[in-house]
């Protein structure tokens, strides 16, 4: 990918592609049991689908902490017609996670007494995650997955499925992910988190009727893109070049308060616009849940693992990969773990397709 | 030094030593001529002293950004009694920033109505701190300086009293610093400032008569935090540890909302403590000094360089020293650069007493 493309890729990120259109569809569940004993009635699972059902060609997808069920959107690298998560060939399902904000009951969703929850939302965990996508398995009649994948987030939700709940997964791909975040992680989320509370506008997270505390969730989203990432995909997108104003470079002294690297104005587009999408309590169940996740072992599975990592990703460093894998081969499964040498930091998952989907179609070659 | 002795190093950053006792001195400047074209009137630079001058012996320390004029303190791991930098034989001053809040002139400061500056204090420049340094040096009555040096912002002053003023620099020592930011060093200091501007207290920085934007300067520090140390070292220190509250090992399920990582109770202590003592202008305008510097030459320098680096800092990486190097090399200069193998990330400029004074003892010996 030429530096070109990949600038287009980051810019383009939160763009919705037209390129492979799928109806929202919703899930009900009268009551969802969460590991916490509190029991979430009401609930709604927004999904959407791709290809056609054959009975044994289902593939779960599970989006990361920003996703939402658009997968053949925001995996357009590996999910589409031809692509190595063919929808010619597969049945494609992707739902948003529990807790979030993108059709799925989550903190911004009304609760029995037609309120929005707010603060009275309750904690989620990544295991509560997966038992809302067993309700959804159940509803589209697919005892078994040909596989469950994702990356990120997505990972640590394929990770839980093929933990807890083996007999309905075939394959299980990780990519860019872990088994447990490590206290640098979990240091990058409380950052984004603190961002939010510490925003005056946050109430404790009853904002719905007000000012939305959209200035920490901005600077959240902002650390998030810092530590997406690479030193080297920054420099040879960003190096110190000036930002461009109007069309006309702005040839004025660096020093005058106005000017602003591009690297500057690039964070901030992220912030603001994540603002528009995204909910701020949302962002704090999901990232406490998976920073609270953690798989110590996957003995008893019985499904085949491949994971992947980038050698530049930073925020989800290569050795969590390879601990997964000695997790699998320990617990006696099938497993590969490709380390791919990348320079797009954690971003790679979503923007590589020749590495991740040769792996994926050796996986998946019956 | 033990995961116990980090551990105390770490928390006990903020804490002022008593070993090493000085005087906060002022020098005042009638006229301070700023690179933009803006006169700062009535300049005040706070500094201290230790050990006596000689004639030759006097050694210039430049703080970080986060850092004030008690280098003993701050750098006790350096400056001391029969230390590397030995305040028995060498005469060592540093001295608060301008822009900076502990002492010199900066935002905080009166200005010639006797009001606060606030967002009229002017932007600053690493020049201009050096600058005012220079007017320091006249005062004290020192033609040359034995020994320029610093880690980090402390780095780049050090760096740019070579490139300007290499008559007046016997020996340069520069440790964990850069000639220039990077895309990804200017996207950390940011989105720090991100968590100011966009904190509603901050008012355009006109904020001394209200209440202080103390939330978005605790986030910015957090991220600092976050930057300063390494993957192993919160890894080593904190793992998925949770904290302990009134002694007592809270032995309840994780998923509870009142659980904390330690990693998330350090962060806090860190961005609350540093809210304390720190003023959110001077943090603005000082991280936008350090982004906007840029030595692109060391041509013409007579100073002798010596460019320390960690393997483990990944905020101001092994590479950005060897630039430095080249740089200096390329100059003519005598230089050398000196790759420091230690788990503790950008901190360890601070941490390491042993390599870093073992290539000073090197540099300063006759």
């Amino acid at each position: 990918m030429s530096d070109q493309e990949l600038s287009a890729e980051l810019f383009e990120e939160e763009s919705r592609m037209s390129c492979a259109e799928s109806e929202l569809k919703t899930c009900f569940i009268d009551e969802l049991q969460l590991i916490s004993g509190v029991t979430l009635r009401n609930v709604k699972i927004a999904f959407q689908t791709w290809g056609s059902f054959t009975g044994n060609n289902a593939i779960l997808v599970c989006h990361a902490i920003s996703g939402d069920s658009n997968a053949a959107a925001w995996w357009q690298k590996i999910i589409g017609s031809g692509k190595a998560i063919d929808t010619d060939r597969f049945y494609v399902v992707c739902s948003n996670a529990i807790g979030g904000c993108s059709g799925s009951t989550g903190p911004s969703s009304l609760n029995d007494e037609g309120v929005q929850y707010g603060s009275s939302f309750p904690s989620i965990t990544v295991e509560d995650m997966v038992v809302a996508q067993i309700h959804l398995s159940d509803f589209l009649g697919i005892n078994q997955w040909l596989m469950v994948c994702g990356g990120s987030m997505g990972g640590m939700q394929a990770i839980e499925w093929a933990r807890g709940y083996s007999a309905r997964v075939r394959h299980c791909w990780v990519t860019a992910s872990a088994s447990a975040h490590t206290a640098m992680q979990i240091g990058f989320n409380e950052v984004a988190r603190q961002a939010i509370l510490r925003d005056e506008n946050f109430r404790g997270g009853d904002y719905y009727d007000f000012k939305a505390p959209k200035g920490g969730l901005a600077v959240g989203r902002m650390l998030g893109h810092l530590s997406y990432l690479s030193e080297s995909a920054f420099e040879s997108k960003f190096a110190r070049n000036l930002q461009i104003e109007n069309g006309v470079p702005d040839a004025g002294p660096i020093f005058l308060q106005n000017k602003q690297f591009q690297i500057e104005s690039y964070l901030n587009y992220q912030g603001e616009n994540f603002t528009a999408r995204f909910d701020a309590n949302s962002f704090l169940v999901v990232s406490t849940a998976i920073d609270r996740y953690s798989c110590d072992s996957l003995e008893g599975s019985r499904s085949k693992f491949l994971f992947t990592s980038f050698t530049s990703d930073w925020l989800y460093p290569s050795h969590l990969s390879q601990k997964l894998h000695e997790m699998a081969l320990s617990a006696g499964c099938e497993s590969e773990w490709i380390d791919i040498d990348l320079p797009y930091g954690h971003d790679a998952f979503l923007l590589d397709t020749e590495f991740q989907g040769k792996a994926l179609r050796k996986l998946l070659s019956p």
